[in-house]
């Protein structure tokens, strides 16, 4: 874990997105997938101060576009909209229409400004929207039977099995502030983010350049260091919206409590993450990757990035292979340079390889060790004392066969 | 293909790394694995010109070190004694001692000069050589019995399932001059090599200096294009061996017919790295991934790479769906500037992107296309004049099932 304490935070129990004051949800069945919940709304009563970072890939999809410009007015959003099915990407002026005329109605719906909606799709590439199921989903926006953060959180997932959420409390100028969050993503999963989408609300009181600073950062410890195959998606996003409705001394760099909120956006980012890449895609493991006496963390990320990534090393986890050869051999190719005569390698606190040579362990326990639901691979490089680590899920027969039929 | 027309060279039926004149070759099993021939040899009755490259990986195996420095003493080599099964990779000083001890004692044996004698490893990491194994099959090299290329192509393989071997014949100064090849590797195979293993040898004299040069480019465009898992190993090597028996003018760069040979080396290169991806660990198809278009060959080559890396592109294979989805995604991340709205896809003769926008094409079309034991996947940037070309294999159950249990 990054944050080394909680005692600057509670973890609620049973939290969520909308645990906040001031923020409701909802999720319905518009008809984009067969019967599961396709249609999702996250809402504030104010217009709260927002930020968000988006994916890296080329074909950045229509509603990232829209959503993008429409924070960059005032840095406010009130309500996010989420389509499920259909990622609108790769539907060129259409798609942007699409994805403006959802922004438009949802804004009359919820009786807000339009630049203050912000619309988000994850799905098949290359369709566009059935605007009439759209439409329908707007028009059922806030009735009562849809309104749980529970349907949220089910209205946002594709190959997902499970739902992603959290909220954590802490103080900030004495009054009892809460994050929320709650997130996407299974498949599609990489560094630099993928189909993979995380909302995160406070009632705290933020500046908008200092939010946006803060998620960046927090993003590139969290949400990017997270892999289940590779792929970068068209979609992905982060939003986080700070609604102010705790009156706390607006949240900057300058605040005294400013790297105690920080810390809690980042534990909530780290949990949604780890919840993200523990639910990959036929995954049955959690895998963390911890790269400790790095010359910086920049160099420590990349070696996490390219053992989390490492088909082999996946696979070996699989099936609870203790075969370090393969993550030393990911070190290896990192592209980092590394110094292999210093390079020690831990699976849970059994230590394999000492100094670039194997130390003779039980296989047994090794064994015994990689059989459980979640494993850590320690990698100390001796390099310095930066550190880093990413999180991935093991590879299983289960992603093939999702991945060969995901659209039959 | 790269090259486009095979008139300037021929061919051979039956062809293999002993088809130019004074090469030998042969394996055996001294027992390193349970019952596969784990122990191959190749030899060139008199010192031939040599050239190599090897692994990017931090963690260059042993023998690689004793290859590479040998190698630097008068660029020839005469022997190359290979094992299969361990990889004397994270060895240590041991591992060091045991390849120049497997050197020397080869050397004594063929009696030839040691720093003529390559040597290499493949299998396991972490172990060091029984060298009371290695011994029997340096003592047993040569024996009648043992010697035949097969052996040697069936010595070098580790989860392979087929021998890798080819040969063409191509006219140089008026004299018919041979150029074979022998190669292994199935997983573990990245761009910039992996546990690939490839041997070339030919009867034409060549300079050292333009042998070692054309290696590294025909490398760049063919060994260093396949990819298997993403995995990148330890021990990686490609030689080429000139023997210069058909006694041509020494081939430079200078010679008239330095390209024609450059030619046939990259054919013969393409040709073992395609037999390579296509046998990748659990693989059903190949895959051919061509980048058009391209403002450089080396932006061609990194969207290439990232296509053919994708593990969602590579499942979608195996399934045979369509899903083109994945493969603009992959363009879209491979970290090249892409212009979306000017790329174009083809699966096979199939358009199905058009502008970065879907064309409406026949699914059952697409399906069967991609139901064939060979697909090619074309992507047009529309960005330039220069393109290039990935291979490499479907993700399938195997690859997870074969990779869960390498070593029990």
């Amino acid at each position: 874990m990054l944050v080394k304490s909680k005692s600057e935070f509670q973890l609620l129990k049973d939290g969520h997105v909308t645990s906040p004051k001031g923020f409701t949800a909802g999720g319905m069945h518009c008809g984009l997938r067969k019967s599961k919940l396709d249609f999702g709304w996250l809402h504030s009563e104010v217009p709260a101060c927002a930020a968000g970072v988006y994916t890296m890939n080329s074909f950045q999809a229509a509603p990232l576009k829209v959503t993008q410009e429409s924070l960059a007015v005032d840095q406010k959003l009130q309500t996010i909209v989420v389509n499920s099915g259909i990622a609108n990407a790769c539907t060129g002026a259409q798609g942007i229409e699409d994805a403006q005329e959802t922004q438009k109605l949802s804004a009359a719906k919820m009786n807000v400004k339009q630049n203050h909606v912000a619309v988000a799709s994850t799905g098949l590439i290359g369709v566009t929207l059935p605007m009439e199921k759209i439409e329908a989903g707007i028009e059922a926006m806030n009735e009562p039977e849809n309104q749980a953060p529970e349907r949220f959180e089910q209205a946002i997932l594709t190959t997902d099995t499970i739902t992603k959420t959290i909220a954590v409390q802490l103080e900030i100028d004495g009054k009892t502030i809460t994050i929320g969050g709650a997130a996407k993503g299974s498949g599609m999963i990489h560094p630099n983010m993928a189909t993979m989408l995380a909302y995160m609300t406070t009632d705290a009181e933020a500046e908008p350049g200092s939010l946006q600073n803060a998620l960046r950062a927090v993003t590139d410890k969290t949400f990017n260091m997270i892999t289940v195959d590779g792929d970068c998606s068209t979609n992905d996003t982060v939003l986080v919206m700070a609604n102010g409705l705790q009156n706390n001394e607006p949240l900057n760099e300058n605040h005294p409590q400013w790297d105690k909120f920080v810390h809690a956006l980042t534990y909530v980012s780290e949990e949604l993450a780890k919840q993200i890449a523990k639910d990959g895609e036929g995954a049955t493991k959690l895998i963390e990757v911890k790269v400790k006496g790095a010359s910086s963390e920049q160099a420590g990320r990349k070696v996490g990035k390219a053992v989390i990534s490492s088909n082999l090393v996946k696979s070996a986890v699989y099936g609870s292979d203790p075969n370090w050869g393969r993550i030393i051999c990911a070190v290896g190719y990192s592209e980092e340079p590394v110094n292999p005569d210093k390079v020690n390698v831990f699976l849970g606190e059994i230590p394999v390889v000492k100094n670039g040579l194997p130390v003779d362990f039980d296989e047994q326990e090794g064994k015994t060790y990689l059989d459980q639901p979640s494993v850590k691979l320690t990698v100390d490089l001796n390099d310095g004392h930066a550190e880093a680590t990413a999180w991935g899920c093991d590879l299983t027969y289960d992603y093939v066969k999702i991945n060969a039929s995901y659209r039959t």
